[in-house]
């Protein structure tokens, strides 16, 4: 999506050679109107598969999910990463590793909001080694649903979690792939 | 704010005297026809005040924050719980206790993000005891910018948080406010 990858070539900040910084219109300040655009385009890769519910983790993800769903007319569900008092019954869960914080850690979903009959999109704003998109993706098999598929804002396609959940057969569609970035040539996409 | 107080009246589920769970449409499978209802509702109310921001707190006032920040055409910051790696350079923090997790935890922001010329509208889900809110007024404040007021979809207004924050003249503006709750009785607004 040449606008999100014009954005990142502008605001993206390289650090070292696998962190991008985003934070100024992704996932710390967030551009809304950017959040519509590729709404529109999930809706435009996704709209004919039938999706019922939209997925994501918190917290980066849910802007973006909430956007993405007003053009789909569907609810969201976000993945939460503790229990909290507040969620009373049963949930279904799985673990996530997460590189940045370096530790693992629970997600959580109520059974009552997905259903066997749900055709859920996954959505959220990076997709690097893969560990949250197969938490999620368990999450939606554990209820007995469909995974219509992923739609990610960035993938680092030079880590290796794209590729693992695609050659599981799932849908992935990133808006922005990146094949190389380093702080001195900046970001280059595939 | 009818609409509102017909969702929480048709599917809150009040436990105890003073949980009120309504993770069915608004904090963890969310209504996002309703968000962008209750977002023209608050453009309604502060439409007129020259906002430049929106500011919330992770996790469950992203959705909102953002379906709203379409209607006023600025971004949204959301304050994160605590510092990751992620996050370079100098931020402006505070503590809010949570109640619902029984801990008291930090809340930062990215100072580049907050500039003295900015006019805020804070939004969150939930105002109880007003930790969260009073916790988001200090990143302001120190930023030197303007709050413009906040706006919170259910105000526990049998909980000390709305007075408080008003008393400091602060405009708050709840889109449903519940006078007092109960099992047996469920919620009555005020």
């Amino acid at each position: 999506m040449e606008l999100l990858e014009a954005r990142i070539r502008r605001d993206g900040k390289v650090r070292g050679d696998d962190v991008l910084k985003v934070d100024s219109f992704l996932n710390h300040q967030m551009d809304v109107r950017l959040f519509a655009e590729m709404g529109k385009e999930f809706k435009r890769i996704y709209g004919g598969c039938g999706v019922t519910k939209i997925l994501t983790i918190e917290a980066s993800g849910i802007g973006i999910a909430c956007v993405t769903a007003q053009f789909f007319d569907v609810p969201v569900i976000f993945a939460k990463k503790s229990q909290t008092k507040n969620i009373a019954g049963e949930v279904y869960t799985s673990k996530v590793e997460s590189f940045t914080h370096g530790k693992v850690y629970d997600i959580i979903v109520s059974k009552e909001f997905l259903r066997r009959e749900d055709r859920v999109l996954l959505i959220d704003d990076f997709l690097a080694n893969g560990s949250a998109l197969m938490g999620l993706i368990k999450l939606v098999e554990d209820a007995g649903a469909t995974v219509v598929g992923a739609g990610i804002a960035i993938e680092k396609a030079f880590q290796p979690g794209g590729d693992l959940i695609r050659s599981r057969g799932i849908r992935v569609e990133s808006l922005a792939r990146i094949k190389s970035m380093s702080e001195e040539r900046g970001v280059e996409f595939c």
